[in-house]
């Protein structure tokens, strides 16, 4: 029986897409070959990195002003990566401290400029996303933000007024809503949540954010540039990887795009909080306004009860609930691909426990 | 009808790797989930990543004195990361340039250490391995080699005796033969030709070659000792791909090992370099003793034949063929998963071919 699986990432993909996924590992599109099998350089792939390429493009509304870039090594490759192609020795960034991952980013980019961490919740056990950004230096490069903070379930809903541009870490929110992509000098994400399977990162880069005037070693795998030259193709890039997020992301678009994703995921989220808010036996984790659409953490209230709530939840179907070490409790991660008979499924079983337990 | 595949990478595949990936892809063995939605840090994928390491092990005869990891970013990324981990500046490095790939470890290289080039085949477009390597430096840290040179189809046939310890880019022929183990410091490969599907780069590195003494900065990504502190599990790894080439390994094994797959790689060659010598139609590009088992160059002794010997093929079946540009002709890539059959079925073009051209 196919399991609820509320992974974190690498997560749950669209049924549709798993089986396309499957048959093309069989033979792809009936070339006689796997899709494991193909040339990087044959027309087969060259058209599935072009459409993924293209559908990011039409979902995201990006103007010719920006690269669609598909690299390896997760968003934490990005972490240094990002800085050692956008900043010079000596040259500042700003970044927001809102969780682990955020800590990681700002920690790597250290070794390549002055950095600037101009906000944080880390005193709150990142509960919150800090919105006073007014420390922000005048001589920042950009500012760098984590949308979603996977691990303590918090995102933010409404994206800062600064003068810099941003540079964003979505790897757990890309693909699940629209955003004003005007604000972003680059945006990140590793696709194992919302876009595909692990494997591969998609870096979507504003062209006036590329240096020509970088002052340190560049090797070619590590700069935006041999990317963009390339167009991702410099040298095997991870076929298969790219393939399915280029059918997560016709399925997005067959759903309508990020406005109909949106929907679905905002209906998601919604009934899982409501249970939340309205079950005595679970409070949620976070600041109310702050709440995750991807990430849904929540306890007992009475934390004994945690271990009885995990069984009866696993009874139903519903897998990898478990919260994050760092908050404990329960962790329903609902992306794009969750359906929302899953999460169904969820609240009715922390219903049932209500009830069982009078 | 499934092709007779002489991709050169990524390639061929076992065809009941490909089934049972097919079948993971839909239910990973029995657990309600896609091998593409489980979790990294799942006892599912703990024990996929664990038989590959073993496997490993297993088929190359390592010690415990060897690290396996698996990294991202094929060989292209060991060009840097190696000469990174490995050379602090100053410190003498030699390689030999043999083809394409040795020629980019050769200039990668250089930004970190003072890399000596101490033989080269290129002044005879690469068609021999140079025997000479007696302009080893004396502080040379390790002699770095490319076991197989895949676009000239030349391949290294006995290891040379040097007092260092060899890096070898085994990209192309990993897997394919027993190796004398001890003599290697490290070894790396993408895994899209002798090993599994792209997205996956294996390195398999000797203890003592860690370096503790580096002076330069290192991001954890980079690092070799990030890979070896957290068993290749510090971010989210490729994990259908490490899947597939496990997958793979057990193939390999129940083949009888690498004394097993060895047999029916030279059985596969001797056809096809059999027919190349004796029909006067094709000649052979490389010197006869270098000769790879993996890539298998020649060329149409008269060269306007060659669009219609290509045309043959293709009406055979056979895809793929076409030689790199820097070399012409013909190619036929039978790594592992190529089966003897499908070798024969170009034997047997190639041979009515001059029965038809009389």
């Amino acid at each position: 029986m196919k399991k609820h699986n509320f992974n974190p990432g690498p997560a749950i993909l669209p049924e549709t897409v798993i089986q396309q996924a499957a048959q093309a590992v069989l033979d792809y599109n009936g070339s006689g070959l796997s899709i494991l099998e193909i040339s990087h350089r044959g027309s087969e792939f060259v058209a599935i990195i072009e459409e993924a390429i293209s559908l990011t493009r039409e979902l995201l509304g990006l103007s010719d002003d920006y690269h669609v870039l598909f690299t390896t090594g997760g968003a934490s490759t990005q972490f240094f990566m990002l800085a050692m192609n956008l900043l010079n020795e000596g040259e500042t960034a700003a970044y927001t401290d809102t969780g682990t991952w955020a800590n990681k980013a700002i920690k790597e980019a250290k070794a390549y400029g002055s950095i600037k961490v101009i906000a944080s919740s880390k005193d709150k056990n990142y509960s919150f996303i800090p919105k006073d950004l007014s420390a922000l230096p005048a001589d920042a490069r950009f500012l760098h933000l984590t949308s979603n903070n996977t691990i303590f379930g918090t995102q933010i809903h409404e994206w800062p007024a600064v003068p810099v541009p941003i540079i964003c870490d979505m790897s757990s929110d890309i693909f699940s809503k629209p955003i004003p992509v005007e604000k972003f000098g680059m945006i990140y994400a590793g696709a194992q949540k919302n876009a595909g399977a692990a494997g591969v990162t998609m870096v979507i880069l504003r062209k006036d954010m590329v240096r020509s005037d970088l002052t340190h070693h560049m090797p070619p795998m590590l700069d935006y540039k041999t990317y963009i030259a390339e167009n991702s193709l410099y040298n095997t890039p991870p076929v298969f990887s790219i393939y399915v997020t280029m059918m997560t992301l016709r399925w997005i678009k067959a759903l309508g795009g990020l406005e109909g994703i949106q929907k679905i995921n905002q209906a998601k989220a919604k009934i899982l909080y409501d249970e939340i808010d309205s079950n005595p036996y679970f409070k949620g984790t976070v600041a109310v306004e702050d709440r995750s659409l991807m990430n849904v953490c929540f306890v007992c209230d009475n934390e004994t009860l945690e271990n009885e709530f995990a069984t009866d939840a696993k009874n139903a179907g519903c897998v990898n609930l478990k919260g994050h070490r760092s908050v404990g409790g329960f962790r329903a991660s609902i992306y794009n691909a969750m359906p929302i008979e899953s999460v169904q499924v969820l609240v009715d079983t922390m219903n049932s426990f209500a009830l069982k337990k009078g």
